[in-house]
């Protein structure tokens, strides 16, 4: 069927004149979570995962996608006749250098021009140039033409989404968004990032599964502010909520208008890095176009008072059903029957009808022995397996409030842990508690703070391949920049107060165990640095949650990491307990313990 | 005369039709430290420090230099009419942003294309056309039409510098390079940096003070390989040196042969970094130009097993002139008389006629008191003080040998330091230990370790205001890329073995002392981590010289940290006691005592 699928499409390439044809993982949103309309990948290749670009040639077809995803690849690809190629990889080539060597010069890629940024884009078409190779854009989705049965556009009614929760008024936020236009001098700026436009809107939607987001368009000028969403999906309570702010058009609209907009405005200030080629194509030869960043990412990113107070709330709360969970699998594992898809569903099963809550926040990754190395596993009916009473067991795992988005990561013994196990729980808790406990002065940036996370682990010669933390979004998508405390994400992009994000070291032993500890943090100002001109920052931890004590080696931890740990357990305790039965209560005095 | 100087300069600016004139601090070859003739901008100007970039308008002028010399520029620029901007100061407007303010939609920006880098022209290009300001390349250097007593231009004869010391022939060299211009695809590459040209064909000179390097340029082509320097400097041992290899061309043939080269060969690569802009726009409507990191950068960066031979014989050698120093400096201060000047040069006196030592590797920092709170303080007979038997001194200097460069900091307790003082010494320690013993996986970036040597500082809400580590040449330049352990230079450059860097965190109490210990190591394979698939590194301290235990308060260190104090100061002892007399030998034995 996939081999099928991808000779139709060769056919199309032919009457299209391309020599290859892309099929990248995203949609026209350049969103990292797609509606199911828009995974043409998936369609066309079999392969689920949420990363991976595809390229056709005549003869060949290639899959691009990272670590994470290396084993699942492999088997969905089985029989496709798609390569795979694992990024990263020593003598992997690069899409790009495969591109160069399979074609020849004066060939053409194609490719529907919504599905990639301008800023890839532009690169790979300067790489190619070299190579004397067109990328061309199509502006017929060739994936589309040969998908007859593709799932219908999401039509579920956009909702408002009050002050009480966003602390800021649409208003305000225009405001803000408009003072930064006219300071770069730019009378209009098109948003297309769904989580941009869900915030600035104050809107927010079911139309993608665990981001609340909306499809949609939004255009800021220095007059007017357009909302381009479904007509199906406008309600009167829309209408009344941007009321005399925004201009509710049809989605198919945004293309005309913003042609207009563009033929009208001088300067249209685009984000590069996350609109589309399609943008710049339809509006490069009317207008000037600036490139920078929106302003909305870092509006978006740090956090109001109403957001924060929310944020602290919705991870109190968050603690209660994991605690619950994680009693009721200390007893129900030894008596069997428990799997990992069906600890998942109990976990669910205890969030489901909290407080403000809205559903999970990303699938939940619940891996038992060497599932739990594979870091980004999804477990499936037929991965599925029953969790017994020895070995590692990691489930990571968020819910989705209206106050707050939450994403924590509990790694448990399920049976007695071997030395080893605990050394290399410790140092990845000595990494998390480092992190957790860094001081750090106004202007550093996340990467900055990556390698204390990591020192424990590089102290014997290990590592974990992944980054230290994403930012999160306020009921908003789990993932977030544009800061980040990695390696190689949020380079240079300054942590100020108000910023949310993971601290999430881990270690994974292939094909035994993994383990990740996951709070989420806030970066706030550190009122005890008295000394000097140099303003300090800090870290509160939000996430409350038991870290299992069986697996900590306590000669590993200095004087002031146990002080650390057993404050923490404290604080959860007595912040936990009102909302647990009397045999929960006891478990977690137990699992709280200071050592 | 200086206000003179730039109202002369305005009147050019008239007949050339450019509303603002650039003069930056560097010159064609993007050097940062310049031979005399090309100082224009101290000369126009009167600032005399290493980096600082002028702009001229009609009516104003301005000066953007960073914190290192923001008080020397503001006692230089007196009187000149010359605003100074401290660049990274809150509320100072980038050069560029001062420029789109002062001048109006329409004006042009004259600059000597020979003096801004291809990426630079190119980003203040794209940022000046937004506010519909054109960027005027001038062929004549405005600055030079005025100059008329320039100094000449450095005709010294051009040095082979041999095998022995290079550990790679010029033909073993051309032939790595020719296979990276193969690889893509690229028959021709353009080097303009002096220290690329130096490494590749083993020449050194005295053209550049402290930089042994030969003002030219080099082209390199699949089947020829040119050198372009002053026919003056051309000697028969070079001729013999270059012979069947490298063609030697006048200097000022350059252009021409450029022109040639690029309307005969269709894919030149160049270094869009460190290439001017006057070579991009001799050449681009001839031929097709790849912009990307010279390949030489990174060959250079990575030492063959000669320059590390080489590299721990010259760090061996030059312990003993600085622990001569050291001893003098402990015996000279009590008695009197002794200042800044005479101490840095007392230091010169000791390296003097040592094995292959050449001179200086850049301008001794020699800082008493507060004047060692000014990082690159520049001590001058106006500036000179007596260093008394009281406070803290801080020296860092560096030699040039046939074999190495060096770079060298100590501080030193002249008196009886306060607690405060030990307490900042010893987290400086602290950091410059821990990054000492780092290992880190392959593939990690320095950027990765900066936060290391930093947190102990951070810990008390302290910080250092430069970057940790350098990269440096092997009897070449004292400052070398493109590798760093900074938070905001060398980002994303993995350490390799074989590259070579500082390890020199500080601290620096303004209007009271400055600290800094520095070292320099060596990244190298760390054979000592067994498990897993991941390689580590580690690095190897070369630096000899005691670290002065006046200064340290042992109850801050840690165990291990112990440790490596002690084993470093038995080395220490160990290595350099046979050079020393007997009374330096007991001052060393002493001054590396076990704590």
């Amino acid at each position: 069927m996939i081999k099928q699928r991808v000779n139709n499409l060769r056919e199309l390439m032919k009457s299209n004149n391309v020599q290859a044809y892309l099929v990248p993982s995203t949609d026209a949103h350049q969103s990292e979570y797609l509606p199911e309309l828009w995974e043409r990948r998936k369609w066309l290749s079999g392969f689920t995962g949420s990363a991976g670009d595809l390229a056709i040639t005549a003869g060949k077809a290639g899959l691009w996608t990272d670590s994470r995803y290396f084993l699942q690849a492999e088997e969905e690809l089985i029989g496709s006749g798609i390569e795979l190629f694992k990024m990263g990889m020593p003598g992997v080539p690069a899409m790009q250098e495969w591109l160069k060597d399979v074609l020849k010069p004066g060939d053409s890629v194609g490719i529907d021009p919504r599905l990639i940024s301008h800023s890839e884009a532009q690169q790979l078409r300067s790489y190619l140039l070299n190579w004397k190779i067109q990328l061309k854009s199509i502006e017929v989705n060739l994936v589309d033409e040969l998908w007859k049965d593709r799932p219908d556009f999401p039509l579920e009614p956009v909702k408002p989404h009050p002050v009480e929760f966003s602390g800021e008024s649409v208003e305000s936020k225009l405001r803000r968004l408009r003072e930064k236009m006219a300071g770069e001098g730019s009378s209009v700026h098109v948003l297309t990032m769904l989580d941009a436009i869900a915030w600035l809107y104050n809107i927010r939607g079911t139309d993608v599964e665990f981001n609340p987001v909306v499809i949609s368009y939004a255009i800021v000028t220095s007059h007017a502010a357009m909302l381009f969403v479904k007509k199906e999906k406008v309600t009167d309570e829309l209408r009344k909520h941007l009321d005399g702010l925004v201009e509710i058009y049809d989605y198919p609209e945004f293309r005309e208008q913003l042609i207009k907009v563009s033929q009208s405005e001088t300067k249209v200030w685009l984000d590069g890095g996350t609109v589309s080629q399609w943008i710049v194509d339809l509006i490069q030869n009317n207008c000037e176009i600036i490139y920078n960043q929106s302003p909305v990412t870092l509006f978006k990113a740090i956090k109001n008072e109403t957001e924060i107070a929310g944020f602290r709330a919705a991870h109190e709360r968050d603690g209660i059903p994991m605690v619950k969970f994680l009693y009721w699998l200390d007893n129900a594992v030894p008596s069997g029957g428990v799997t990992e898809l069906s600890a998942a569903a109990k976990l669910e099963e205890f969030r489901s009808g909290g407080k403000y809550y809205q559903g999970p926040s990303f699938e939940t990754i619940s891996g038992y022995g060497e599932h739990g190395a594979i870091v980004h596993y999804s477990t499936s009916p037929e991965t599925d397996v029953e969790l017994k009473p020895e070995g590692i067991y990691l489930i990571d795992s968020g819910g989705q409030y209206l106050d707050g988005t939450t994403d924590i990561t509990r790694t448990a013994a399920l049976g007695k842990p071997t030395a080893e196990q605990k050394d290399r729980f410790t140092r990845v808790l000595k990494g998390h508690i480092r992190l957790a406990q860094t001081r750090f002065p106004r202007g550093t940036a996340g990467n900055q703070l990556d390698t204390i996370a990591r020192k424990p682990l590089w102290d014997i010669g290990l590592n974990y391949g992944h980054g230290t933390g994403h930012g999160i979004g306020s009921y908003l998508n789990v993932h977030e920049g544009p800061h980040a405390i990695s390696y190689y994400r949020g380079i240079g992009v300054a942590l100020e107060p108000g910023m949310i994000i993971s601290n999430e070291p881990g270690y994974y032993k292939a094909g035994e165990y993994g383990m990740r500890i996951e709070n989420i943090i806030l970066a706030v100002k550190d009122g005890s640095t008295s000394g000097g001109e140099i303003e300090f920052y800090k870290f509160e931890t939000a996430t409350l949650c038991p870290i299992d004590l069986n697996l900590v080696e306590k000669s590993l931890l200095s004087a002031e990491e146990v002080v650390f740990l057993n404050d923490y357990h404290q604080r959860v305790r007595k912040m936990l307990s009102p909302g647990l039965t009397a045999e929960e209560r006891a478990w977690l005095e137990n699992a709280t313990r200071s050592i």
